[in-house]
């Protein structure tokens, strides 16, 4: 089986997603987005909050939840409305903010990552509750406008905000850009955490002509590194691949070759699976360092993170969630934990949560796009998903 | 024995020092010190020629050439006039270019790098020419004013054209400061050549999140720098320490923790012996690195150098001197080739040269001084030197 070509323009999500991408919510702007939403899903029968959430520090930023039905289970859509900057638009075939249709394709900033999945998450669920008012759960959407920005006044809020209100969460679908190639490759399952370190080695500055008189970091700072780089930090686990750490930055600054600097500096990034939670590893990698320092002073630091690995083990939700896209697109997806963060490391502290979008090469680039046919699959594809969990009811977990 | 505690601020070097540190000869400026200079010494008999010398983006420099006699052997004072920047004058206890005396020190910018050592030579030769205005032989003096720039327009060139007028040097005698504490500590009979690299290693750009479509340039830099660092580059030689490099900047200056970065860049300084010539040490820094890339991709260059390792082996030259400062100060010194670089690596193909001057520890600093002391004693030993060096005749060699 081969994706239906569906190349009709006139599909509702088709049109929602252009009306969301003509709303210019770069982060942390909103644009109009979530209003449009909240009209559309109250439209629907869903009751919809919008809350603005506020830190000193960061701008203010717009969400919504909206919620329809009262009883359990309590099946989650989530996403994100803002978009990160179009970057030079002269670069761009059209107006990033124009959604213009060519080719069989949704032009504009968000198209993929994650207008498009939006628009069939919210089309899948108003058809959803239109042909069944009265079914046996509730749908609930986590829309935020900080997902692009740095994830303060979005997901982790609205989600301690539901929990305030004593809401409930049973599963939840992310719709993120989930596919390498095309509609069907992939469902993300888990997600690596992140741990970014900083280190400083002091030593002192002298005159190069007279080592003895100086202290050089740079040594000190090889060792360090090297010590961090191998042995790897594991093998990988069951579902994820080896934990890995990447040196992002050295830097010294020195511009005279007859000096000896007395600083040096480095950073790195730590993408870790399930073998490790965020203090193993800090204690891991402070115990590396102490050792390859020897007698060199230094200062390791870790910036805050709550980017912990997770991972939704298979079993009925992911086989429920496999098997329709494995029905609609003909592809078998492999259950994947690799690539960046998302705000599913958020959510799966309430419940289960599985990621599955379209096809994200285009992401964060020029010229973003969504295909057409693949749009209206994502909506057939989380339509069915809806119509087999409450028909399995709270089977599935 | 210890020096004599000669304090008169009288004293001809002493005035001659004072009117020096007056003239603001911070290079390329001249400050009217050779032209001080140019009249002191004509004015006792030697023949002065003041040539100024010019390249293309390089600024204009004056220099001083003179000579007393005709006859060999032709004995060379070497010296230079122009100083560092003074700095924060503010932080300074006295006016840099105000030439104070306090505490039987004279302050000044310049004071011991190097009008004293200047003033001290001229006096002893103006005294040594007044007392035997027919000796056998010649003194002549080689002063620039750019030995703390470029070094382009200064001592080079007028060795070029010294030689271009058939003036040939027996032995030279440059008066740097090179006491560490206390004046007949060390005479420096060689200085080690300097070498620059500068080594960039080139990956490929790429998230953190998918290391597998990046290259990260980080750990081939570090094997590299690693593989430079040790094994060393020798044990050293009968007269020079260990040839010794030391990394002096590593820079990539990627702010993105999320980012592997494209391209790590490096620079390092070797300080090398008289095991090693340019080329032979750019051949084993080459090999090594080529060794320790692999298949990473990088460019290794290295700075244009005439900073050539040289030595004046120890013989009745070196003796000659050493002798002397033994017995005006009570201290045999050592004979090093240790410290930066000096105009000494130039002369050196003229013909031989040692180095010996004040006590060093406030060169290029605040409040710079030379003790009137040591200077009263400093001309007397420049002046038992040419009276030993004539009265020996040319068998000092």
């Amino acid at each position: 089986m081969t994706t239906p070509a569906h190349t009709e323009a006139g599909h509702p999500a088709v049109t929602l997603a252009q009306a969301l991408i003509r709303c210019p919510s770069v982060t942390p702007d909103d644009g109009g987005a979530l209003a449009l939403l909240a009209e559309r899903l109250a439209h629907a029968g869903f009751v919809v909050e919008q809350v603005t959430f506020s830190e000193a520090g960061t701008p203010d930023i717009a969400n919504l939840y909206a919620r329809y039905g009262t009883a359990e289970p309590v099946f989650v859509f989530a996403g994100h409305t803002d978009v990160v900057p179009p970057g030079d638009i002269s670069r761009w075939r059209h107006d990033p903010f124009a959604a213009v249709i060519e080719d069989g394709k949704l032009f504009g900033r968000g198209a993929c990552d994650m207008k498009g999945g939006v628009a069939a998450m919210v089309t899948a669920a108003i058809d959803f509750v239109a042909a069944h008012p009265q079914f046996n759960g509730s749908i609930a959407f986590l829309l935020t406008g900080d997902e692009e920005g740095p994830a303060v006044n979005g997901t982790v809020k609205l989600l301690e905000w539901a929990k305030a209100r004593g809401e409930v969460f049973s599963h939840c679908l992310l719709g993120e850009p989930t596919n390498p190639s095309a509609l069907g490759d992939m469902v993300k399952i888990g997600r690596r955490g992140s741990l970014t370190g900083r280190l400083t080695v002091r030593g002192k500055q002298g005159h190069v002509g007279y080592p003895h008189l100086a202290d050089n970091p740079v040594p000190a700072l090889l060792r360090i590194l090297q010590s961090l780089i191998a042995p790897g930090l594991d093998a990988g686990s069951d579902f994820f691949d080896a934990s890995n750490l990447e040196v992002t930055t050295v830097d010294i600054g020195n511009p005279a070759t007859n000096v000896i600097p007395g600083e040096a500096r480095a950073t790195f990034n730590i993408r870790f699976n399930d073998l490790w939670a965020p203090q193993t590893l800090r204690d891991e990698i402070g115990r590396r360092v102490a050792e390859a320092a020897g007698e060199a002073r230094y200062t390791l630091t870790f910036d805050p993170t709550n980017a912990v690995s997770f991972l939704t083990a298979p079993g009925p939700f992911v086989d429920l969630v496999a098997g329709v896209i494995a029905g609609r697109t003909g592809h078998t997806p492999r259950l994947s934990t690799t690539g960046g963060t998302s705000d599913a490391r958020f959510i799966q502290a309430s419940c289960p949560v599985v990621e599955f979008g379209p096809v994200g090469t285009t992401m964060h680039q020029v010229d973003e796009y969504v295909s057409i046919a693949d749009l209206i699959a994502l909506t057939a594809i989380y339509r069915d998903i809806i119509d087999a969990y409450f028909a399995a009811g709270s089977q599935a977990s």
